[in-house]
């Protein structure tokens, strides 16, 4: 499929017959190919709807401009939908935040400069310079911010100015808190990636902790980040068995693929608009 | 979702804009509420499209009877549609052959038992009489029919005409070679659980050829039945780890539960109307 | 190898150089031949160190009864050893108590019938009377011990005074929470299973949590049972992916497989001697 | 443990009694530490034994130049022992051989360059160009050797000119057919990643078979090679689930996650002097 060509409908709204009917007609007759069609309710009867609609665009007989009132005012009103829609052309902008690990920054960077990540990178902002070089070399902006206990509001409001214009901020391994100030405008636009298997181990060291209490498996858990910490949405979560065997160090490096793989699918879901958000989990439509 | 008020359909047909939207409104507009839908086309454009609805009858406008008559006419003669349309209340009936192997036999007679497979149990029929007492117990009957190289023929008949009625055939381990003619009315309609990950070692004695491979992974498949031998469609896969600790005999331990997992799950997506087959290949909509 | 001429030591002392050179030349010299040693260190140095040793009598040149008197004399003693020595053929004589859910019960019980656990199934108990016929069927005592609250002194009571001549006690989803003092003569010999990923969803209910929490994998945790509740030191845990779809049924139906899995595995270590405790948790020989 | 201090001993001999004892006691002896120990026999008796010894040097009462001969005097004449014996200090000089696809050479490298491979990078060699600015970021040399179809033989010569001096070769997606004569010098000594879960999809496109196949998993397999193509000892192998959705393309963007994968971990182990291969498999002592 083209990326030209596709777009991305998305549906929330109260559960109530002839959904479908009404939004597959609609798009029929106004030209749009379905190419990709998923839903889901959270109950068989009065629970939420939810949808993924994915289109081609060349036959539309309407403007993308006027698309959106079309539908408002043919379909959504009627069935209270909260809704958006998005064209596969126009990338999102991906700005990350990152202390010193790299491994999650060049996950993505990686994946974004061979293509598999459809997205223009914005920015990475580090509290820390040494990625600087690293970052240069893929062409992408960097910017260095210290977060010193001192200058904490400072900085958050100058990486508050650095994003501007950015529709997406992934936290691949940013070691500071955020406050819930900084974090509000990027409800469901934000994706932090944490080193453990959710809802075990929150907090600091989670390998350490994993090590201490002598699991049997690792994990990494990517999710939505809300004002309460390691609390958000989760999107997605990747395991790997260890044993007895593995000291901190070692947990610490295979966890760091969990981290690459599960930050890697999480950010690619959303990018592709297959991510919807109820009642603090994850609908995604993979 | 109740069982009694459950329907499925299942469509494959040329892929053309519009079928989503006359499928969804027809069944709309007869009153049945669509739970569940999932489409998907083999090409973005001039493919084969497939399609699996899963609906609620209680407040269908027309008879269960008069339904397909009524569909056929109004929506399927336009896309040149092949369906079918299940009721889940019509449990399906299934027959399972087994020789002398119980592993895959018992899972399923026990996950019948506890209610996880919607079905009938039709019969099980064995080319060895061991099994009699084990089978009889869930209270389900048990046939012994000899398979040896003189009365093959014979026994073939004998067990199509002890397989009279029953809408499934699972094989699960049956270590005799059946005939295309054998086979033949049961397209689609015939699972056989093999003990490798197919295509790698089809033939005999897998867990032996993947001993002496030296492979780091084993695994069954489960897949509708082709006169060409283990060359179906396969439904399933499961593998595991192993290391050059394994020997035959652990390979095969391992693997047994390879093989309970994998049925399972394919003798689950058939009784539940997920599964449909094209150019050898299978769709699953789970 | 056959079980009549295996025996397994298990050793844990302080680490120092020298210990599998004394301990090997030891068996050696007393016509033992070793057929599996396994060893760890908790640290390159001064850490606890931990062995086992798998080795076939038929050339033995002391006695049975004399080995662990000389070994004591000749080695331990020297290095500080804790240590045990098994002889396959004693098997092991397993309780298993159990509530109304029986999936967990079921795979011991099968396995244990096929010969893939090797011990004797000393008895079955359980709070509830419904299970009493499907254990009778493989030959296996059952005792219905009441645990209602007036009456729960009384019944651990009663069942620990069952429990008289069992080797290993395994809790197979027994939903009655035991005393201190119930469990403090089983300290490593008695294993539950636990139906989450621990240290995630401890406590009432865990796939009702998992599916609140919105998880993306569940899971299934076996561990030794100490005093404090779902705090015993990890033996074996297995996951599985689920979305979004899963209700708190599905969920479970998914979790009792991976329960099933999980408590296998353990209770096939623990008696296959393959299991050590140290600072809560397990180092496992598998 | 420390990398100047570690040494590891690989042994291959007739399984008889007495070999642990022996070598344990040689090594305690003689001063080392033995801090990993892992053994491993093809059969209970009469079968072939290898062994993995890790120990330290620090306190060793003889040379690291006299010990080889020491240990054969003492110890592996009389078991008729095949053995190496390599001190980590001296790296490992790993070069790696690539077309056009970069995923399993940057992968290699970033490893590398995170200190987690433990070996120096010999030299890169790529039948394109396209690669040498990206390897040359990493400070390692990059030779560009075309391999058109007339110049075969001249290429392989000078590839193998360029090779003096490695001690370990990658075929890191390297799509040309090397002939016996190439290889043989490097018997256990070079790995290739096939991106096929072996022995299934043997040969050209294994994407593109697997996908007219319908396999639900798809894999990459990491071996040594032989001078029969794709039929060498495996070392590790990798999968991953898939459906009908996935086209060809994106089959081989999730293959090439398991082919990064599996390379990564065979070649660690290579390093790490835990692979012994014995009847065209290896033994993985991890």
């Amino acid at each position: 499929m083209s990326e030209q060509t596709t777009a991305r409908l998305l549906i929330t709204c109260p559960d109530r017959p002839g959904i479908v009917s009404a939004v597959s007609s609609f798009f029929y007759n106004h030209g749009a190919n379905i190419t990709s069609l998923d839903q889901y309710a959270t109950a068989p009867e009065q629970g939420t709807y939810f949808m993924r609609l994915e289109f081609q665009t060349p036959h539309l007989n309407v403007s993308r401009q006027v698309l959106p009132s079309t539908f408002q005012d043919a379909v959504a009103n009627r069935y209270e939908m909260q809704w958006s829609l998005n064209f596969a052309a126009d990338r999102k902008k991906m700005a990350i935040l990152v202390s010193k690990h790299d491994h999650a920054l060049l996950e993505l960077l990686w994946r974004w400069s061979r293509q598999a990540l459809h997205c223009d990178i914005h920015s990475v902002i580090s509290n820390h310079p040494d990625l600087a070089e690293e970052v240069q070399r893929f062409g992408v902006p960097f910017y260095h911010v210290p977060f010193s206990a001192a200058e904490r509001p400072a900085a958050e409001e100058k990486v508050q100015g650095l994003l501007q214009g950015a529709d997406l901020v992934v936290l691949a391994r940013f070691m500071q808190i955020l406050s819930a100030d900084f974090v509000a405008p990027w409800t469901h636009r934000m994706i932090n990636i944490h080193h453990s298997f959710l809802p075990a181990f929150v907090g600091a060291n989670p390998y350490q902790q994993a090590y201490d209490k002598g699991v049997k498996l690792i994990g990494a858990t990517a999710h939505y980040v809300t004002a309460d910490l390691d609390q958000g949405p989760i999107i997605e979560q990747s395991v790997q068995r260890v044993s007895h065997r593995h000291d901190v160090d070692s947990l610490r490096a295979l966890g760091q693929e969990m981290e690459r793989q599960a930050l890697a699918r999480a950010v690619r879901w959303h990018l592709e608009d297959r991510v919807l958000v109820h009642a603090n989990k994850t609908i995604v439509f993979d």
